[in-house]
């Protein structure tokens, strides 16, 4: 990494995050840790909710102060094509554009390329694609994707990398990590700005030995941190569950580890087990816009009739502003009757459970009681589960 | 009126709205007041936020109290056919389904279903019409809207009456009024909730010798206020200020005065000097949710190109959170990439200016300035207009 450029905000003091490992389950290969960055310090394990545009969808800066949101995420895709990067840095970066002072973490755009753009071409330069907006034509390359990244400012930026679909051939699988260990050189290569850290990304599929090469290929490249892409892309659960599990511990154990895109509640607190520090995924923030609400006695949808008069909050033991205020009754007639506030109460209450059950799951680790918490969370939900198809 | 029902909520003390007159400008007709209602003081001239189906459209309750709104309305017809006034009922009235502990008031549901249901009828026993949601069948009469009005158990409901098209011809205006009339006796026959005060309107159109004789018609009849309706139809802005000039000082001195669905802020600004207390409109939170802003230097319309990139708020006085966190180039943003919480952050700095107006006014009545604010107001504003019409 060269001298640092004068990109994006400049409020704080220099440095890239350090991962301070402050606890091992003894029982599981769980973490207790403590991420520094540039805009504070983030307790992990931790969920971090998804700010695609430049707003978690729902929710103001507000809301996430008081949900006590450690970090979010913004996506380069969707911010490159619109606002622009360049207006984005000449507001001063992603934190002031949005006006959100705690860490912040980009991802590379390449997955959105390969899920959401048209006409999209790879080749060793990087992927040719058309806008999903307007169909414009743009060219991401691992060099203008750390160029985006560090204009837009993040604490923590991802290196760009191809995520092959899961159905993909071994040959092409093989031909696809070689491209992306080679990108990833040119990720470093072209890293330059000390206050957003480069994070690598091993991919690999479900095929162990694969697995296993990348993430000596992708560690080789010391690197702030390391993240697992390419999970709960299609798979079964039990499948996602067992790759992590054998991926996880092939990361450095003093550096944070990241699952990109998991998961479900059993999905976060199964993967923490394997040793995750970071997750994050649409799914609290989707499925409160469709009306579906995360429980500690599982899932509520609200719409359901059921639930017309029914003076209960959405949780009875949850303390977020939602269920201390208002009925199901209510959130279903604002919901039904398509209230722009169902969207934001929704999406309050269920990043509220997301993140409330990753606190659960620091006490847990920090107690020595990660084991029983992992057994009787996945018991839990799996009887919660079977009740709701009963229920059908 | 008999002994009250039990219906809605019972948390406060029994009691109809009483209006305090506190001083009256001496140049002109504005009043500055205080009106005492169930769920606390309203002081007035004041603006009320319109929570149509039983949420102020883009904003919550929680934002309705930073805002120090004073007091909300809520939309029979809507509430009426969803969720129904049974179930808003059985979940302890309207303040407690949408948890708001201040002060509401609701309309009658005539005017929507002159403005929004299919195939209506007026007979003498009242309104037949079809859902605009479903097409089911309804029959809303003197009545029937006192007995759902009483069951959501506003502070303040509103006579049932019809509000004729501002094109129609004298005989059916003359007949209109007649049938109104009669409508507010069986309106003042129905009533029964202590706790919910019945307000009288009064219709007329543009006709001065119609408003005489119907504002003596619903005046005679006894009632905690009263209201003026059939304003800001369809007329120019100039023949109703007149008409309400000519109009508000029909209504009883020592009663509150509501201009119904009124208006601008320089509507507002004219019709307090005309004497009236009390305005309800959608404006600002319609406007807000079409990314148009009303500012103290004219109106913002946030999508426009240029303010892509500009770094200062949508107003540099206003003392809103939208304007104190965020800027115009992110408020733009946000609309033009369809953001939930372009809705939210727009509607709250609107709603903030036209709160933020009548305290203004209220201080202004207070200071016996009120003709110099009045004409102040209006140049600024005809200034501005002239400006933005220049600029086009
Ligand atoms: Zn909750
Ligand atoms: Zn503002």
């Amino acid at each position: 990494m060269g001298e640092p450029k004068q990109k994006g905000d400049t409020r704080v003091a220099p440095g890239q995050v350090r991962f301070e490992l402050l606890h091992e389950d003894p029982d599981t290969k769980a973490r207790r840790g403590r991420l520094h960055t540039p805009h504070g310090p983030i307790e992990t394990p931790i969920f971090m909710p998804v700010g695609t545009v430049g707003s978690v969808k729902g929710v103001g800066p507000d809301d996430l102060l008081t949900l006590e949101a450690q970090i979010i995420l913004g996506n380069t895709y969707h911010l490159m094509l619109r606002p622009g990067e360049a207006l984005v840095g000449e507001m001063g970066g992603l934190h002031r554009f949005i006006s959100w002072d705690r860490p912040m973490l980009t991802d590379s755009g390449g997955f959105q390329v390969f899920s959401l753009s048209e006409k999209r071409k790879i080749t060793e330069e990087g992927a040719a694609f058309q806008s999903h907006l307007d169909g414009s034509r743009h060219l991401l390359t691992p060099e203008r994707s750390i160029d985006i990244q560090e204009t837009l400012g993040a604490d923590i930026i991802m290196a760009f990398d191809e995520c092959p679909p899961a159905t993909s051939e071994r040959p092409y699988l093989e031909q696809s990590l070689a491209r992306t260990t080679r990108w990833l050189h040119r990720c470093a290569q072209a890293w330059s700005r000390e206050r957003s850290s480069l994070f690598g990304i091993v991919q690999g599929g479900l095929h162990e030995d694969l697995r296993k090469s990348h993430a000596e290929e992708v560690c080789a490249v010391d690197l702030p941190g390391y993240a697992l892409g390419g999970y709960s892309v299609g798979e079964s659960p039990e499948a996602m569950h067992a790759g992590v599990a054998f991926s996880a511990p092939l990361l450095p154990r003093n550096k944070p580890r990241y699952l990109m895109g998991v998961g479900t509640p059993v999905d976060l607190v199964t993967c923490v087990a394997a040793g995750v520090d970071m997750f994050d995924c649409v799914l609290p923030t989707r499925c409160a816009r469709n009306g579906l609400l995360f429980t500690s006695e599982g899932k509520v949808v609200i719409r359901n009739a059921v639930y017309a008069k029914d003076p209960r909050p959405v949780d009875p033991t949850c303390t977020c502003y939602t269920c201390r205020t208002f009925s199901r009754a209510y959130l279903r007639h604002l919901f039904v009757a398509g209230e722009i506030l169902a969207m934001r109460l929704n999406t309050l209450h269920n990043l509220h459970y997301f993140l409330g059950l990753m606190g659960q799951v620091r006490r847990a680790i920090a107690e020595n009681r990660y084991a029983a918490f992992v057994r009787e969370f996945r018991a839990q939900a799996a009887a919660q589960e079977a009740e709701r198809t009963r229920a059908r």
